[in-house]
């Protein structure tokens, strides 16, 4: 049973690696329990079958002294990345390249929200129901819930979360603050195999800013390329220079697809871009929009997707079984066969 | 007056061309009229400003014999694209490369929709006011319609011809047909220095899938490539080939930031594309959804724009004036600046 449910976790974990598009839930249930629930009369010796959830998230090192190994781990998995060069060597020497040069930001966020939430694209928190009947042999079903981009609590989180960051500049310069959305960028292989994740992305934006009455201009911006091929753009650092050399000086950053605080909300936003290039750059006014954490809509927001899967019956969207049309990932195939072979 | 207007007409039309983030109307109207209609009371002298609306689009061949001169000049023109080598030798040596072999659909569409309607993000139908009262020296005010991806209309006009399009196809395969919806694509270069256009005809996709309930399986696709740098992808053409490989055989075409049919919508992807590439693939069925062209729906959307945009009484959107963060476009610079300096 548990190394069963470590398969599931593990084929769970591959899965959400192995494409950006594989976003939330998976459920886990007894077939018998299943059918017995369709029955009207409670039985006492029959259980309703149990719900669990599963979140899963791309973690994060919680000291600094774990920064290394989970920066390593991370640029040689090839699930999650294929790079030129991809072998110890190669990684150990690219590694100080994202990690902080004095470790700040590096050693876990404080409050460990990188244990609680995750990128909302890339890293999907996981449902599993389970069977919890004595006397049988457990028998899971899975099911996921694999996008929201455009979830109505999600977004006016992010409205609420943008509208309080504007308040803090002057009022004299609020209007002509540029919302910059900075998302997890995507190298140009992946995009042009095609990845749902920027469309995706864009839908999101789109929403937050119809949420706020297109109340200032904006742009959809890409963060934390690795190495040396080529990703989609305009790169996040880029364009706050860009920008103040138009004479763009109130620039609010805005972190839209990832859930919670991490190195690239809390180092590579925060201290390389809102302190560093800022500076250099001759900012006026910087800022960067909290990341949606612990925030009680936010929560509110996950239970009402768990609750909406539930009710829908469905192992996962139609969007899900599609690979990218021009696939590279045989274990993001595999992973995706898991989940429509599934009868709930 | 006429050298006026001509003018306005081609600071619009190199506006349009200038960049795709650049949508729709204009207005133009005169000062004195525009206090004179804050008067009550109805004055036999007084006239009301006229508004006047302009649309432009890139226009189109009315005839086979004009399809060379009209592709050459596309391609000559450095403010809607600059290509490595750009004189008329080496164009008239492309030309032929997106000129159809035969003539085939290159020489007008039959029911003239070029000249009706245009690109929906790259091609802006433009409105201007201008000022009717006599015995004034008329002084015209531009406003700007920039953009609508997601207009309630045109988000039904969109998934109203999918779902009579769907119908066309077997009952049994109906379900597993996957949306392709083809947007031209754009040179990394420019998708790279910030252009909103990606971003916002994701936020298209995602409506019209909304309105359809997320129905199918779909993907964003982009076609028209020219050149041999990189662009924007999946291609749709590789895409087609792609899915057929994985099984995925029964394909419907969107054409998405199209409004009405031309030469990528009735060669490329009815002749390229639906014929010659899907015979080739082995699709099962392919159909192509409708061009918005003529549907009632479709005007009203206009309709409805025009309509919002007057009583906004605003000279265009929050976005419009903040260039490309790394913008390498000096006409569209000031062709921004033209509007942003309007008063109304």
């Amino acid at each position: 049973m548990q190394a069963a449910a470590a398969n599931m976790a593990s084929a769970a974990r591959r899965l959400a690696k192995g494409s950006s598009q594989l976003r939330v839930p998976l459920r886990w249930r007894g077939q018998a329990a299943a059918a017995q629930s369709r029955t009207p009369q409670p039985q006492p010796q029959a259980r309703k079958p149990k719900t669990g959830i599963l979140m899963l998230n791309m973690g994060g090192p919680e000291r600094l002294d774990d920064v290394h190994d989970f920066l390593l781990r991370l640029f040689l998995d090839r699930d999650l990345m294929t790079l030129p060069a991809q072998n110890p060597t190669q990684v150990l020497h690219r590694v100080p390249l994202r990690a902080p040069p004095d470790g700040g930001g590096g050693g876990g966020d404080g409050a460990g929200w990188h244990r609680a939430g995750g990128g909302l694209h890339p890293v999907p928190p996981v449902q599993l129901l389970h069977h919890g009947a004595r006397g049988q042999q457990p028998r899971m079903k899975w099911s996921i819930i694999d996008r929201w981009p455009t979830h109505p609590l999600l977004i006016q989180c992010f409205s609420d979360h943008i509208e309080k960051e504007l308040q803090l500049f002057p009022a004299d310069k609020r209007q002509d603050v540029v919302i910059l959305f900075s998302a997890h960028s995507l190298p140009m292989s992946v995009v042009n195999r095609g990845d749902p994740y920027p469309q995706e992305v864009g839908a999101t934006v789109q929403r937050v800013m119809e949420k706020l009455n297109y109340s200032n201009p904006y742009r959809l911006v890409w963060q934390s390329k690795v190495g040396p091929m080529p990703w989609l753009g305009p790169p996040t650092d880029e364009t706050i220079r860009g920008l103040c050399q138009q004479g763009h000086r109130n620039l609010l950053l805005v972190p839209i697809a990832f859930t919670s605080d991490h190195i690239e909300t809390l180092y590579e936003l925060d201290i390389e871009y809102a302190q560093v290039l800022a500076r250099q750059c001759g900012v006026e006014n910087i800022r960067r929009a909290e990341s949606l954490n612990g925030n009680p809509l936010f929560s509110k927001a996950l239970a009402d997707l768990v609750c909406s899967h539930l009710q829908s019956n469905e192992v996962c969207s139609r969007q899900l079984p599609l690979c990218c049309p021009l696939c590279a990932n045989p274990v993001c195939r595999e992973t995706k066969a898991f989940f429509t072979g599934q009868q709930l």
